[in-house]
């Protein structure tokens, strides 16, 4: 994008001088400046943003400077000037005491990595309360020996961590609505997080237990009270696996599986089960009720994708999005996540125009496979309305559809695995509203 | 460490068979295995831990399989069987009411990341309440105009993450001591941490302020009642500095500096000034009391180093340590963690006869530039006692030194920086002691 950028240097006027910077011109239409805003030196473009102020003569110094402050804690807390950084939608299904999902609030979120604490949730029957003392996992089935974990036992194993993104396949679907739903970023899409997951690779364990030559699938097993299982492929067990005992440190939060859960990089999020208890090994699917009632995709021929895995290519712009109003012209930051369940991300392009034009966005430093991974995009927003997509492509080659072309292939009533470019109209009082385009 | 493996097939011969995988010889002293115990389907050699078990008949389900648990939470909290799990040594100092550290407890902690709640202290008067609305950044001193940043300003400029560690140089200081301190490995070096960090790049913001040509340092000022200040040479800040406002995807927290902090990566901790309110440009080092009563390195000729920026090559295992018994001969994964703030760690090695012989241990998938880095090994224990060594290399050559070494280039009363070899010494009965090797 060098093309677009000129080096020019202005002199001294006041209060909005920039010396010696690189003055960003647009690479695509309605505004967006090029990658390199934000790759280099050139960021000093960001200036019309700082507020330059006459500095106090005599500032007193706050209160927090005059006496000390309260001292170390066991276990720390977000400050309570963040208590709106929370889960969303934390209510229980109609008729249960704990079914249901909380989403991450994306748009207040910068990283791969979710705090714990605001990690999505989806619970078939609440979160068990397990004692780690009496808790095993066994391996059984088509296997020269089951074998039987304690939690003592798993933690002698190798451990190996990876920071990779967990997202529930229902991520998204109310978008399948007629009308754009009027909700946040997290409201929509929250129902994806990114950890880093530590724990023993799954293939270790299975070629302990010895793997019979008849074995295709494994059939894996909660220990909550609706015992959500699911069916997987054994290849899948072998490959990159894990059992799970730590996230992001620490052993697995309750709601994400203590102590300890099964973990699919990149595979829909319920087949990464929570509270594992068991794993039978066995030649075919068990076609439990988490995989035929729940999880599958109707087709529009009637027919019904039973098993699809990965989580295809996604992205969505946090910043801005619904809630976030812009404040006036000028300089901003379009700031997001992209993810693949296939591999890493190869780019992600951005559009102020509803997809006339589009541009590449810069990714963090961190692109990493399976990995949520962040991406910006520099726009210089005059005022007027304008619609922002992100469209994201993997390793893979594989784009990211448009919400028409991926309606074109479902039946009315499919609901799994949406994945179709999210579409943000900025009105011209800086206002954010979701729109399909 | 190939030439140490070798396969074998075992007949069935009870609870005890191991067909088709990989049996591992010492590589090194006392028991000590090859790299490949970890990274290859070999892994299986952990064989002898698994409990293989009759399988119950007719089990009965445990109660939290029998009725659904609670729900969702608006901000999730540790399991409450980890509650030990917790940071370590809160106490103030005497005469203060929140100046002193607490530490991670890593004997408990396995990854790259540490859960913010447990993330180390170090205040020097406590915590301070801030309202980040009325929170401002003041750029000033040796620019063209001084420039005062609100915090929604400073949202508003582009934003990088990375995952990087941060120590206070005063880690691991009670190992100066003559006798070794009889503690655990998190209070013995529990002053290091890792987080994602997210912030503003502070060459952005000093690029934006026109630092004149005479600029060599910067003064960071913290809005503590302490005010911490440190100098920073500008080319750092114009280097990797951020200022940074994420922590682990959330906004930092009230004890690492909330609203904003400085963050160097790879330099000593309180350098990157939590609660940051000012950088003063300037051509000389302020020499301010937190840099000259304090974070300096006495030399045995009576000089003092009064700078040293970057924290050296240091490993330390983490597991077995003490507190974390052994229970009886047998196979063990050696894990731990190593870090440099020069870069990248090439390699860590082990050793469990005290450093008579040693096995390179294998790093795990994330090895991040100034960051930590897991690594293990597989040691068969044979129930005798040893003395196990971890010694890490970084990207530049540097080596971890011995204590003795290191010991040989202090004065008595040095108390920073120390970053020497820890040995710890299992016992017969598998008990874990701190000892000088």
């Amino acid at each position: 994008m060098s093309e677009h950028d000129t080096t020019v240097t202005q002199e001294h006027s006041g209060g909005k001088l920039r010396a010696g910077i690189t003055e960003l011109l647009p690479a695509a239409g309605n505004g967006l400046l090029g990658r390199r805003s934000f790759v280099k030196a050139g960021l000093g473009a960001a200036g019309g943003i700082a507020l330059m102020q006459a500095v106090p003569a005599s500032a007193a110094r706050p209160g927090h400077m005059r006496s000390p402050g309260p001292g170390m804690s066991e276990y720390g807390s977000p400050a309570p000037a963040e208590a709106n950084v929370k889960r969303i939608g934390i209510g229980s299904q109609r008729g249960t005491t704990g079914s249901g999902a909380s989403r991450s609030p994306l748009e207040h979120l910068h990283g791969i990595v979710t705090p714990s604490g605001l990690h999505f949730e989806r619970h078939h029957a609440g979160v068990p309360e397990i004692d780690p003392a009496s808790h095993n996992i066994l391996i059984h089935g088509l296997v020269k020996r089951p074998l039987l974990f304690t939690m003592d036992a798993l933690a002698r194993y190798p451990i190996v961590s990876r920071l990779q993104f967990l997202e529930c396949s229902g991520n998204s679907g109310t978008l399948l609505a007629a009308d754009p739903p009027q909700l946040s970023c997290g409201e929509l899409h929250g129902l994806v997080s990114g950890s880093e997951w530590g724990g023993v690779p799954l293939a270790v364990l299975l070629d302990e237990a010895g793997v019979l030559p008849a074995a295709r699938w494994l059939i894996a097993e909660g220990a909550d009270a609706s015992v959500m299982s699911r069916s997987v492929p054994l290849a899948k067990g072998m490959d990159d696996a894990i059992v799970a005992l730590y996230q992001n440190g620490e052993r697995l939060r309750p709601e994400n599986g203590y102590p300890a859960r099964l973990f699919l990089p990149g595979w829909e999020g319920n087949m990464s089960v929570k509270w594992l208890r068991r794993i039978n090994v066995t030649a075919q699917p068990a076609m439990t009720k988490d995989e035929t009632s729940k999880y599958s995709d109707l087709q529009p021929d009637g027919s019904s994708l039973l098993f699809t895995f990965p989580m295809a290519v996604k992205s969505v712009i946090t910043s801005p999005s619904p809630g976030l109003a812009m404040q006036g012209p000028g300089l901003y930051q379009i700031a997001g996540i992209a993810w693949s369940g296939n591999g890493r991300i190869r780019r992600v392009d951005v559009s102020a125009d509803g997809g006339k034009s589009w541009v590449q966005a810069a990714l963090d430093d961190l692109v990493l496979p399976k990995s949520l991974t962040r991406f910006t995009s520099a726009w210089r927003w005059d005022g007027s309305p304008g619609v922002l997509l992100s469209r994201a492509v993997d390793e893979t080659g594989a784009v990211q559809p448009t919400r028409k072309s991926l309606m074109s292939n479902r039946a009315a009533g499919a609901f799994y695995h949406y994945n179709a470019i999210q579409a943000w109209r900025v009105g011209e009082a800086g206002k954010v509203n979701n729109v399909y385009v």
